[in-house]
């Protein structure tokens, strides 16, 4: 079945381009300090869905590696765990999207090529 | 040892960032038929450096799932090996090339709206 393994190469192919982009659009999106809900939403808004069994982990290893900062606060009587960047993550945002607009012009650049060719 | 931890982290989400962009973009290249050192050579041209350890398997593994097709042919007095797209590498990669696009587009939304109210 050559066209369902072409999809189901295609999903893992695009989860694989979508992983690195997501860590850099939350880092981004808490430049302001978030809570997870509204975190989850604004990316969703933006076009980037991402489940909360996807989300909480990646936040909690982000703040475990330094990147982000947790702090937990009672707001509309419910305790919730608002999350910003810290000063390092703050460099690894900035250099990652260097990297991410280096990639992306390289890979413009083969696309644009390949296809005036083809 | 925050700086160097920093340092790490971005080591290992730059390369998070690359590894999805990477296969598109060889798939890119492979509409026209190339053999490994061209491939690589262009790439590594146009800004995506890749060793041949890990674009060696990465073919393999492509053509494994059905997305390139491989043909060995005498060249120069020596056998090389030509790799380039399939009909369903074509249909991955048209894919992946919108996937792309869309997840830019929403990191761009992201980075802009965050920069002007940080």
């Amino acid at each position: 079945m050559p066209v369902s393994n072409a999809a189901d190469h295609f999903d893992s192919l695009r989860l694989e381009l979508r992983r690195g982009c997501l860590v850099m659009a939350v880092l981004a999106q808490l430049r302001e300090e978030q809570y997870g809900y509204t975190l989850k939403k604004e990316l969703s808004d933006r076009g980037l869905d991402i489940d909360e069994g996807t989300l909480y982990p990646l936040l909690r290893r982000l703040e475990s590696q330094g990147l982000l900062v947790s702090e937990w606060r009672e707001e509309e009587k419910r305790t919730k765990g608002f999350y910003r960047l810290s000063a390092d993550g703050k460099r690894v945002l900035k250099e990652l999207l260097a990297e991410w607009r280096s990639i992306n012009e390289s890979v413009a650049g083969i696309v644009g090529r390949s296809r005036s060719v083809a």
